[in-house]
């Protein structure tokens, strides 16, 4: 018996990859399509990569149209998941891909994005320490931020380890997909191609919050966190540099042994070789995690580098993964490791 | 039971290709991976967007080792797939992604490649008129070039009908993965990101002869073809912009009525709602080919754009949709008309 | 004694070529800058990379601020020119780098535009046959559009010599700078890096009209174009490929022999030597053309490829250019055929 | 009386550049240009955006052949241009672009570059603390690497202020002209197109020790420096961003008081109003630094980003610079803080 799925926002980017893994997904049936000011708009004319759901008219987002479905995925702004969530049911199983529910601390919440704090719902990231046991018959997910899953899982088995001090310096480097569709001078591709350039420099980045909070837990108190992140001249991809000051005793051999062990039934996460260094292209469209190591003796330094896609792990997979999860499919059913390269 | 397939010629782009698609391919067993140059060396190296077979270790290219499946996929330089053929006998399917076997007349052949005529293979593009029942149950199976691929399947239709002057002008934007992973200073991303240039102007690209073969054979007579190959500053994709003066009384509607009549049962082909123009974004990674349509009243031609993934439908991918023909599989058993895009 | 140039539109792409290469020009004196929806802004925040004008504060286009400058550059959107021209006065040279002058032809001004014809000036193109000699003093310049400007060059030399039948066939790339700063959907990064799109295809685009008066200037007698435009993931750059069939009696000879008489004294055009053929990257940020001829006798036609920037000889660099030989300085002062490469 | 330049190397990219720069300099004549391999070759065939070089032939790189110039530009592999300038004389300017004499440390040189040092000669970073004296009047000058350069003009001035903790964190983003143009499968444009990826991670990079002894001079002490470096997929550029513990009292006005003063009469180093981030978009193909700065004071760090072309202030333009300087001729000449953009 198919699972039956509604996506509200399927005119954007995370939208668009959603559908396309669903499409795949041998236990999914896609129902109602919705977007606002795309309603009325056949999906071929907004995501024409989608062929076999040309066809397909996007309704617009009410409860009505959403009703009846055992599965709603939110790729709405953030700040609107909360009000379309309250109207679904306790039954159905509510997948927000914004950031409404991601943050534990209110004061974080409101801090960054200004509007009340609408709750905390389990955490769809299932490779962090407990949180796939959370999400095992949820009817409520909170699909992690792309940056946060990155850098989240890079540094998890570290500050678990108690191999890190607890001051983390990030640099990441996102493709343009990850700052949306909607039109802004800065994301022509005259502006981007050829161009690397900082944003939210600071600690004013959204996504800074979460991943405080996600290290901070691995590691048992509190942990600071300096993130830059930057926009890069291609469309998907997140390739995060971390580091950390090596904690006393740190060896390359206990570093490699703490990563080896954290990922070992990890089906996503996969540390390359010794001698082989992430790259984005080779995690593109797909839902791995490629990680490597190192220790900096000179420096006295860990670094971890990870490099997913933003829209598949980073989004629209990590939910896909959630779901299978919080339904009791296997975790791994319609999402790939096989990336699309070069 | 499964299919058990072996390549040869595994660490190239053509060879990873095909790869990708067989391990989704739910009939096909992943057998002796090949590479002369590169034997010894596991395919997590050479191709590491393909984790699973990461351990996987790269053999000689013998018939000893190629010996034992059911199908062999040769992804050869030109010219050395039919030494490699004649050793597998006559009951395996052998599927040669190289140039060897496409050409009938041996003169043109010699010509552009400079060796003796190895022969003519039943030629992989079902979608040409006569070309699907050549392919039921065929041993061995040629995989047309990627820029004939584009083309021929932008031009027969009207060639067919007879709407097309037998004298047609094709300029076609190849992605760089065209031009191999063998690295020459052309290739670099220093020199072709943010350039477009051609080659082979005038005649010379090996892939004119195959495309006057096609077109001539769909138009029941010859027909010259002016080709002129770009190179785009992008990893995959063609878009090849094909046109020819048109016949007495054709019309827009005559014309489109004869694409809606050829790519009617065509599970690949999608000619675009009239509106639409086809993008190579849109078939990234996917086996579908994009098709529209413009009759020019003012110049007297008709323009028809088609846009594929140079390295799926333009080449593994319409290996293994030959191969699913071939072994009475249904043709689109593992493959997609899903992009990955943005 | 400087010329001091005033621009109105300062804050798109053309606007912020032309003040580059003003800025290197060593007779001009940068005046007032305007631009409607951005006046109040600095040019640091609307053009970072000119940092010798950073602080510059854009002011709203009206007469006023536009007096008491020898030269008005018009970077406007098409059909705003007329209005302002007519207000500066006929001693000012005012070069408009839109649309509005370039037609002769009023119907067909009217079909593409869809507005009334406001008059035809000198064409900003010295490369053809009389242009140099009508620009000589002129107080008032058209300059071309970016793919008339390729496309004409490759070709008028042929049509000139009577070598091409009077149909052309011509396909171009163009990096997506010439689609404006205004932000649009199908113009982010996201959708046009690994993408290759055609637009305006079967004689719908603007600058077909102008090519046809080009070419047909040039053979004396009319031409029929077809001419395919299409969209490249670079932010620069023209490459056109064009072609016609060859007269009677054509070698490769005499099509080379006129190619180089026709570009003998030029400064900005290159016929490069016949074993290389044109790439935007080598033309990036320079005002040269570099144009190949080949002659494919199979297929009977001639087929020429130039690359030009379309930001530099295809807009600002052709109105400074034609502004020095307007105001009697040296054709290439301030203007380089060096490219910026890789 | 112009100075006469030769340049060792002229075929890759660094070489490229220079000639780039040197034919827009005034007071240089372009005499000599040699390259090993591709001695014989025209210019134009391997610098085809060199147009007014296109019929200059590279010799082969022999004393006989450099002899007789006024300034002569080593732009070779590293460790071969200690035995070339021993043969020049001591009254040429010998202008070094590779590593051979940048670093004071003999050790550190034979750990990363495992050659034995040649010794140490002016650094060509002058606008480092003292650096500009040692410049004039020199006939030997060592120009920095181009991440040296990025990071040690985005540091110094924290470090000389007292504002940093003397452990630098820095993550840098590299164009692919940095690698050079040797072609190497990893450098191909199908790899780096759409791929982010690390290299030399974990202090294993040649430029460490060169930021390090930069760093540390500045704070006259020990400075310890993680760096991580990674290919972007854009032709040119840098984008560095570092940071380090701030010191005790930092404050955002005093953070941005002393960049302000460190570059207060610094015509390249350009410190951006506070709400403008570095692009490197913006310095492409100038002399230019773009520079800003960030107190986290959630993290207690300062975050300083900056921008440079690879290969202009990266280094042919820095070359150059320093060449103006060795010469007594103003600093600027020929060199310019505009970009080519977009």
């Amino acid at each position: 018996m198919a699972v039956r799925a509604a996506v509200a926002g399927a005119s954007g980017y995370a939208g668009g990859e959603l559908l396309r893994l669903l499409l795949a997904h041998p236990e999914v049936e896609i129902g109602a399509l919705t977007g606002n000011s795309n309603a009325g708009q056949t999906l071929g004319a907004l995501q024409p990569h989608l062929l076999p759901l040309a066809g397909r008219v996007l309704q617009e987002t009410t409860p009505e149209v959403l009703a009846g479905h055992d599965v709603v995925f939110l790729a709405l702004p953030h700040g609107q998941s909360a009000a379309v969530a309250e109207q679904l049911g306790p039954d159905v199983l509510v997948i927000d891909m914004g950031a409404d529910f991601r943050l534990a601390d209110a004061a974080a919440w409101e801090g960054f994005y200004g509007s009340p704090h609408a709750g905390t719902w389990p955490y769809g990231l299932p490779e962090l320490p407990g949180a796939r046991a959370a999400l095992e018959g949820s009817k409520r997910v909170a699909v992690p931020g792309c940056y946060p899953t990155a850098v989240s899982l890079a540094l998890f088995p570290a500050y678990a380890a108690g191999l890190a001090e607890p001051e983390a310096v990030i640099v990441a480097a996102s493709g343009t997909s990850g700052a949306g569709k909607a039109p802004k001078p800065h994301l022509l591709g005259s502006e981007v191609m050829g161009s690397m350039s900082p944003y939210g420099v600071g600690g004013g980045h959204r996504h800074t919050p979460e991943i405080t909070q996600n290290l901070s837990a691995a590691a048992g108190g509190p942990v600071s966190v300096s993130f830059t992140p930057t926009l890069a001249p291609m469309p998907r991809g997140i390739l995060a540099t971390c580091s950390a000051k090596a904690t006393d005793g740190v060896t390359a051999e206990s570093l490699r042994a703490a990563y080896e062990k954290a990922f070992a039934d990890e089906p996503f996460v996969h540390l390359l070789p010794e001698d082989q260094w992430p790259a984005t292209a080779s995690v593109y469209g797909s839902n791995a995690v490629q990680v490597q190591v190192a220790h900096d003796t000179a420096a006295g330094r860990i670094i971890v580098i990870s490099a997913i896609d933003n829209l598949t792990k980073g989004t629209a997979g990590g939910a896909v993964q959630s779901m299978n999860i919080a339904l009791g499919l296997d975790e791994t059913t319609g999402l790939t490791t096989i990336g699309v390269a070069p």
